[in-house]
């Protein structure tokens, strides 16, 4: 009832049906005459005095109030007018030249799930029954501070139990006051940029690299300079003398999305050019603790002697990617600055959740599921390596297998690798295309990345099949 | 074992005690002697190896790699050499331009809970058991879909629900497909700036405003236009002559800090001025579920029959901050645009958690929680202006306590109300000052803003008697 009059008088005003002085009925008589009461009536008149529709006092009467626009405006009327409602050709300037390209370079997938899906892991092995109770645990007693707010950088026990693993696991030279929780690699990109450049300053950054990383910096005005990548890795010596960039990003222990380690003698190189010219590093460690062959290629930071470097990783592979934990290591110098920033620019919370994990790690939970998984999806990959054999040979060169979740099919450069990703779609198996990974300003190697950690033995061959059978068609056409 | 031999090994090289060329001892030797296994030694060999620090085969021998720095680095050196080690003098510059001013204006408050920490809902009070139940509900039959990343926009159950919450409690005119889940205002307005302002566009916005719109919309390249606030709300003709801006941010329903009503004409008035001149409108739309004394106002959204309002709004207030949960209203034309912005920029997840938000609005506890927490804090606001009054009797002015979780009280201008928030944290009362809120380049108006909604009754009293005791110091030393 109330909503129904509140909103039939303020239709009538802004309609014009109720001009500005009408009197309205007394509350008393309203109420009697709609058969409703008059306290619904009354609640009515004060939200509408509220709004400034009507005006008087009780007693006195209310009366509709001025609302006429000429009345308000007495500024200059702008000099183009708009059509009363825009129309469709009103979008594409409706948004900015940022929003334009972000929209336009998007390369997010729809679908997450399913043989060859990159980059993602067996969620389903999560070991969502210890999650459960500690959440459970932490919900019992739910302290109201861990409800509010996150305290700059994070959970300190969580700082704390993550700077012991990434020191144990990831050589990471880390005391807790220098890691900064966040919810991802987007957010920990976005933070050091914000803090670290402004816009116009240039980034050198591999060339392919993932997506995500292009769209963040562009948006923040970064000028990408996007460079080759060789067997060791990032290959910035092609930047030639150009200046140095405000900042690197890199990929060493396992370049994405080809794989290759970046060397010794590359790293020792690039931490000394970065010192003589004042760039910062960027370190981004998305995936490798799952090495197969070997142990873990250290990472970059435990080499840097100069606090050059910002180091970045998430739990999206270790873990389940929708936990959106993510977590950044700030030089010494930086770290007041970044745990600040983080605090002022996201406002961040879910301290529940901080908590749930900081004990999934002091309880061993995090390496026993590390442990079990890298054997896990190490029999997945030669599972598919074999089925790649079968199907193909040596036809194709196999990259990029040694670590992570996912290896590389190279296809010739005659080989529509986008064309062969939609139809392996419209076949139900999900692959991504190599070339989407490079700058669009050059052309990119073609091939297919194929995920094999979300995908059961039992479910590679098959799905491999229906892939090659695809495959084969495309490869057949372009060499006719 | 294997952690220490790869260390020490690695620091031989990196240190020149290993020079290039140097043969190592054979795995087997090399293991009787230091009395370890020999997998131990292959598997460091191994990994020493994929960083390129050894070279050579099994059998022929290892031997050090040349990784000396002047081998690689065959571009020219630098001209500006910094020191081995950067200074703290290196500090300062090392961040950008946005970020120290990010740094140096951040306003983020340290401590978030107690006597009269403003903004903050009593987390207390949340029902944790209902929400845990239904959290375990979720976890039980965890969907794969549902651990990956969320879909374009946030999980569907989640925005329908807010659909119908927001079109039968703000008034909003919406489909499901409109709505984008964020993890509150911070990204709602990264988002809606990003898509739709390039840097050096020109945003209006209310002055004072709260402190995360500053940060977030400068931190983006957005030049910002303060503009007063009056009894109607954000007083826009005073801007004059000046070109229209991009976007006009505001918060109609419930002005934030100060509490006032936007006006009806004047909300006529603004979505007029900005269908004629191109401009769009982001309405911050808090915390106007509570409201005491009238019903809610209804959204500025709802009036709008252009499609020009960008409607923004979280559970923050009305659930607990904590949950990082926010949401957008995009005009229908603009909604393809923000779901796919919002999944390239931020790569979203916490699905498990938006599945279990979606069953408390079905279910019908939201509603519930809200009404009831609207009693209480009408309660504790009655409470807190009994203190005030019993205190100080009508010295001061109290505004803007007909809604939301705090109120202000007004203080002389010769008071300085940033010292007397700093002399009430040392005697345990926290208050924001209200100066702080105003833009830099305009002396803001003194007061305190004292939040009432995370304090019990019993609490009120005393705490205010604390607070009356600092205050009244620095009003006597200032009228002295």
């Amino acid at each position: 009832m109330y909503r129904q009059l509140h909103n039939l008088l303020l239709a009538a005003v802004l309609e014009g049906q109720l001009p500005a002085g009408t009197k309205l009925p007394a509350s008393r008589l309203l109420a009697r005459e709609l058969g409703i009461a008059r306290n619904t009536v009354i609640e009515v008149y004060e939200n509408l005095r509220a709004q400034g529709c009507v005006e008087g006092r009780h007693g006195s009467g209310t009366y509709i109030a001025d609302l006429s626009v000429d009345h308000i405006i007495e500024v200059p009327r702008p000099v183009e007018a708009m059509p009363a409602r825009p129309t469709i050709s009103h979008i594409a300037p409706a948004l900015s030249q940022r929003g334009q390209s972000l929209i336009a370079g998007a390369g997010f997938s729809r679908r997450q799930w399913g043989a060859f899906m990159p980059g993602v892991p067996d969620v389903r092995e999560f070991p969502a029954r210890v999650w459960t109770r500690l959440q459970n645990r932490h919900w019992r007693k739910a302290a109201p501070e861990r409800l509010s707010y996150a305290p700059e950088g994070g959970l300190p026990a969580l700082r704390q139990a993550l700077a012991e693993y990434l020191r144990s696991a990831r050589s990471v030279r880390c005391e807790p006051e220098q890691i900064i929780i966040t919810t991802g690699i987007h957010q920990s990109i976005d933070l050091t940029t914000r803090l670290l450049a402004d816009p116009g300053d240039s980034v050198w950054l591999e060339n392919p690299c993932y997506w995500g990383l292009r769209s963040t910096l562009q948006s923040l005005g970064m000028v990408l300079q996007p460079l080759p990548v060789d067997a060791e890795g990032l290959d910035w010596l092609a930047a030639g003398t150009r200046p140095a960039p405000r900042f690197v990003i890199a990929t060493p222990s396992h370049q994405y999305p080809l794989g290759m380690v970046m060397s010794l003698a590359r790293r020792q190189a690039l931490l000394e050019y970065c010192r003589l010219n004042g760039s910062w590093i960027i370190e981004d460690d998305y995936d490798s603790e799952f090495r197969y062959g070997t142990r873990p290629i250290a990472s970059l930071q435990g080499l840097d002697t100069n606090e050059l470097v910002i180091y970045i990783g998430s739990f999206s592979k270790t873990l389940f990617p929708g936990l959106r934990l993510g977590y950044l290591v700030a030089p010494p110098q930086l770290a007041g600055a970044f745990s600040k920033g983080s605090a002022e620019l996201y406002r961040e919370g879910q301290l529940q959740q901080q908590a749930v994990l900081a004990d999934f790690i002091t309880d061993g939970h995090l390496t026993a599921h590390i442990r079990r998984m890298r054997g896990l999806y190490s029999r997945r990959r030669q599972c598919l390596l074999e089925a790649v054999q079968a199907e193909f040979g040596e036809q194709f060169e196999v990259i990029g297998n040694n670590a992570g979740l996912h290896l590389v099919v190279r296809l010739p450069d005659r080989v529509d690798d986008v064309a062969v990703a939609e139809a392996a779609l419209r076949h139900g198996v999900l692959v991504r295309p190599l070339s989407r990974y490079y700058h669009q300003s050059v052309a990119g190697q073609r091939g297919l990345l194929l995920g094999y950690a979300c995908v059961t033995e039992a479910e590679i061959t098959p799905a491999f099949a229906v892939l090659a059978g695809v495959l084969r068609k495309f490869v057949k056409a372009t060499s006719a």
